[in-house]
């Protein structure tokens, strides 16, 4: 049994993470500002008298320092960012403090505590354009969203921390990754927008995007082995599935789950917005050979995460 | 003729490239704090009537953005930073806030002004402990300092601003530099123990440290060349020089210019403090083949800097 912080552990990601680290025994503290996380993410976990919420932000120090005062974590699974890239371009600030300074007041409270386990959510982001199925050894990298320049700094300084105090590190690289609990992104936008014109729905650029997306029970999986089977001062993987998916098939995909007949109108050029990668494949090789793959197709796990929404209704009209 | 904004243009780099601009006709605003750089390393450039000196902080957002309002600059030389790689071990923050925040503050005032040209001044600290003859797409980067962390941050940082406004980069990495000006480090560190004790000169590590260490004119004859001679988006080139030197080859060459006999004597071990990155070479090729080499070694460098110290009197006792 650890002892486990998860920050943004309301959040999409973060709470299935809290739940099966729960599933396994641990005690497990969520802590989570609630901008992006939501409570009802934690109904399975408040069941469990291992579990505790406390509502705070990273951001105030001494809140946050105050948590680790009064628990004895063994391990920091730090997932709390901004996961809304295409935000921040009108406001770098948003991707500068939430996602990159909440990782720094992570290490400087581990650092304060004597902390030295954190596993951290990083992003195929950091590779920037590359076309090719980059491996975790890519270079040169140069983000182009401040989404992936928050994380890649991010990395940055989870490294000079292992190396100045003794610390030790999981930094797990994700994709696009969906299914239950997700908060936004294009499936979101598609179905709302289809419910205001059932008739047709815009797609941003030409919807020839293609990108793996990666089903989040799978996703957590893969997390969770790598902080258990590797040991060291930084193990560093790419996560992900083989499979991708295009933009407009999940247009289709979405206005086939909404029983309609929509007729798709595309906005034109290769990106949906600024800072999209509009083609992404990984090099998985280094995870595979831990032995994991992705269950879920990514086709399905889009699937799965569309069937969801509509089933709870999830979208704002 | 240009008009050049150099921040940190008082500090041992900033200013040399203030008076090679110059010297071409360019017009030349420094900014600086004062923290680390001198007035006096300006002294050249004050008799030029292209120069002006602004002291002013550019982690205080309204007083350095009055800068950008009240010229219009055609490029920004960014080349504020802490300079003292040893010192942010104890305390994080002061690359956090010196290097990092100053390139985010700096790459906001150039997107509210629409000034897209920025040169940076980054590190071979960005690559960590490679021991091999790094390129500039060498991956993975895991800094072991938190000025390299802060460093690769900002490259980062630089990247996503190129794509989300346009902006085109000129990021130069520098190995250590050395000559007229410098403010810190072995030499400096040598010259003051050994004024404390002319018989025994003290030296952290083992001595067998081997790194290049680049003349300051090299150097800025380099980011020169880089700047008028590429043109992508984001322009990436390691500056160095092909020799090296040992630490103890810099113990003794102090020794030397000081008309001593002292001995050294050796703390042990490989590493001179935390975050120091024991041997380290560059590969060169890129910018060989602009055209450029260093014309001064690495040990005529050092013995350059050790000359100008001793001159100028300029170590505290």
């Amino acid at each position: 049994m650890k002892n486990i912080l998860i920050t943004g552990g309301a959040g999409f990601i973060g709470s299935h993470l809290a739940d099966a680290l729960l599933a396994e025994g641990n005690r497990v503290v969520v802590y989570d500002n609630l901008s992006l996380g939501r409570l009802s993410n934690l109904d399975e976990a408040m069941k469990n008298q291992n579990f505790s919420f406390i509502k705070g932000d990273i951001m105030d120090r001494q809140d946050f320092f105050k948590v680790f005062e009064e628990n004895n974590f063994d391990v920091v699974f730090h997932m709390a960012a901004n996961s809304d890239i295409a935000k921040s371009h009108k406001d770098p600030d948003v991707d500068f403090n939430n996602t990159l300074s909440t990782t720094y007041n992570v290490l400087l409270a581990m650092k304060e505590y004597n902390i030295t386990e954190i596993v951290f959510a990083s992003t195929s982001a950091i590779y920037g354009e590359a076309e090719i199925a980059v491996n975790e050894d890519f270079g040169p990298l140069f983000p182009i969203s401040h989404y992936g320049a928050s994380k890649l700094a991010s990395e940055a300084y989870i490294s000079s921390f292992c190396e100045n105090y003794g610390f030790k590190a999981w930094i797990t690289r994700f994709p696009n990754v969906v299914g239950e609990r997700a908060t936004h992104g294009a499936i979101y936008d598609f179905i709302n927008k289809l419910r205001k014109n059932p008739a047709e729905l815009e797609v941003l650029g030409n919807g020839e995007q293609v990108k793996p997306y990666l089903y989040v029970k799978d996703l957590v999986e893969a997390i969770l082995l790598v902080w258990k089977s590797t040991n060291d001062k930084i193990n560093y993987f790419n996560l992900g599935v083989e499979s991708r998916t295009k933009v407009k098939e999940i247009a289709q995909m979405v206005i086939e789950e909404m029983g309609l007949n929509a007729k798709i109108k595309y906005t034109g050029g290769e990106r949906g917005w600024v800072g999209d990668v509009p083609r992404f494949s990984y090099c998985l090789d280094k995870i595979h050979r831990l032995g994991w793959k992705a269950k879920v197709s990514s086709n399905e796990a889009v699937r799965k995460s569309i069937r969801y929404i509509l089933e709870r209704d999830l979208c704002s009209l």
